[in-house]
């Protein structure tokens, strides 16, 4: 396993050269399921640089991605999971504030996540057999805070509504941010400088941060406290387990 | 007025120096309006250095600052506008996403203002007789582009509650931000980054803001269309003044 954790962090910062050299060329951009749900051609080259690389060296592994029409289940043998670029609106209007997600299970089981904000080039890795580190450095277990000394980050219209509790839970803390990008913000969340992160996403923006967040105290659960599927959309919590109960007293 | 504007750029130098250096020691936090209004003794500390250097120097001009008990009018003939720490609340929690703005005014007319993004080192500097600059590379004047093509940052209640028009008018564009940071959100606007941030906040919260941007083609205004009073806590809004009429034709 140690083998492939070097190689996922090889290809990832691999794609992350490839999307910083490209990122000011024009792009196409296409709407998926509305007008502001964006992929650009750069997510689909980014994505089959990283499949082809990964089927290259591993080619029985199977893949669940973003921009793919077919996809493995998690709970298949040897799985890649891939958000080529997650932030993708951020990316196209921004120039920053995205990143690339990889990580890999086995049966179900989340062997090592990876984060990579290319721009800030600060990556976020770790897995059950390996220390969860930002380029390197040891990132701290989660080491408990009262809500009122805390931020949460949420979906801006998951706020608005207070979707299952979410404003309720912002009101006890010191506020909310909104940043577009699900692995930013759960990056956020595992450095400390958030309490929660909660959206409406897919397997591939949360499940590098499940993997590398377990080591440290993290977990993912539905808004409902449900396992997330690893298939469809849901609107999903990331935070440290140890405030569950106190959260699960506003967000319900 | 160029030596002025020197020295401000070297006094906000050693502001953030200042702050960096204290950055991780214990600070005392006081609550100031409710509990999630928050300050702390760097606040104060770094106020008071930039104060002190300015009346060294500068022993005539007056002071409009976040934490002082009495403050100068805008329209005083030789007026420092100070933020010691804008983001105090992402200071304390995140050690980031917080920046500190000096701006220099005569008789209500900014001559150049500086907001300086401390953990990143950045500089957003100009001004009427200055050429708008990050770190000294000129900034572009603002370029058009239609709604669905950008973002905007809101103040996350007012996003909720669609206050003046908020959430109408985010709902033309790609979404919604949140960073906690008055003038790290008005950078990101005169970068082409959002099209516009909305707040409820005060003079040292828009001044420098306003005094950059409008040599690149933005301006301040209440949400009402008003211009802001620089001296209570307002609803303001910051925008290229290209896209004034379709921006009121939703914030109004």
């Amino acid at each position: 396993m140690e083998n492939k954790f070097a190689f996922g962090k090889k290809i990832i910062k691999e794609a992350g050269k490839f999307i910083l050299s490209r990122m000011f060329a024009p792009v196409t951009v296409e709407t998926k399921s509305r007008f502001d749900d964006l992929v650009t051609s750069l997510d689909k080259e980014t994505q089959d640089l990283l499949v082809s690389r990964i089927l290259d060296v591993y080619p029985e592994d199977k893949i669940l991605a973003e921009e793919s029409q077919t996809n493995a289940s998690i709970t298949d043998d040897r799985v890649w999971v891939i958000d080529p670029i997650d932030g993708t609106t951020n990316f196209i209007v921004q120039k920053s504030d995205f990143v690339v997600m990889l990580s890999y299970f086995e049966k179900g089981v989340g062997k090592f996540g990876l984060i990579y904000d290319v721009v800030n080039d600060q990556l976020f890795s770790g897995g059950p057999d390996f220390r969860a580190q930002l380029n390197g450095n040891p990132l701290e277990t989660y080491e408990s805070r009262p809500l009122n000394e805390t931020l949460i980050i949420s979906n801006a219209g998951m706020f608005a509504r207070n979707s299952h509790g979410v404003a309720d839970l912002a009101a006890q803390t010191l506020g909310s941010r909104t940043y577009g990008s699900a692995g930013l913000s759960m990056s956020r969340v595992m450095s400390g400088k958030a309490i929660l992160y909660t959206s409406c996403v897919y397997p591939w923006d949360y499940a590098a941060a499940a993997v590398i967040g377990q080591t440290l105290g993290y977990e993912v659960l539905t808004l409902s406290g449900e396992q997330p599927d690893y298939q469809t959309r849901q609107e999903i919590m990331f935070f440290p387990t140890e405030e569950k109960s106190i959260i699960q007293t506003y967000i319900h």
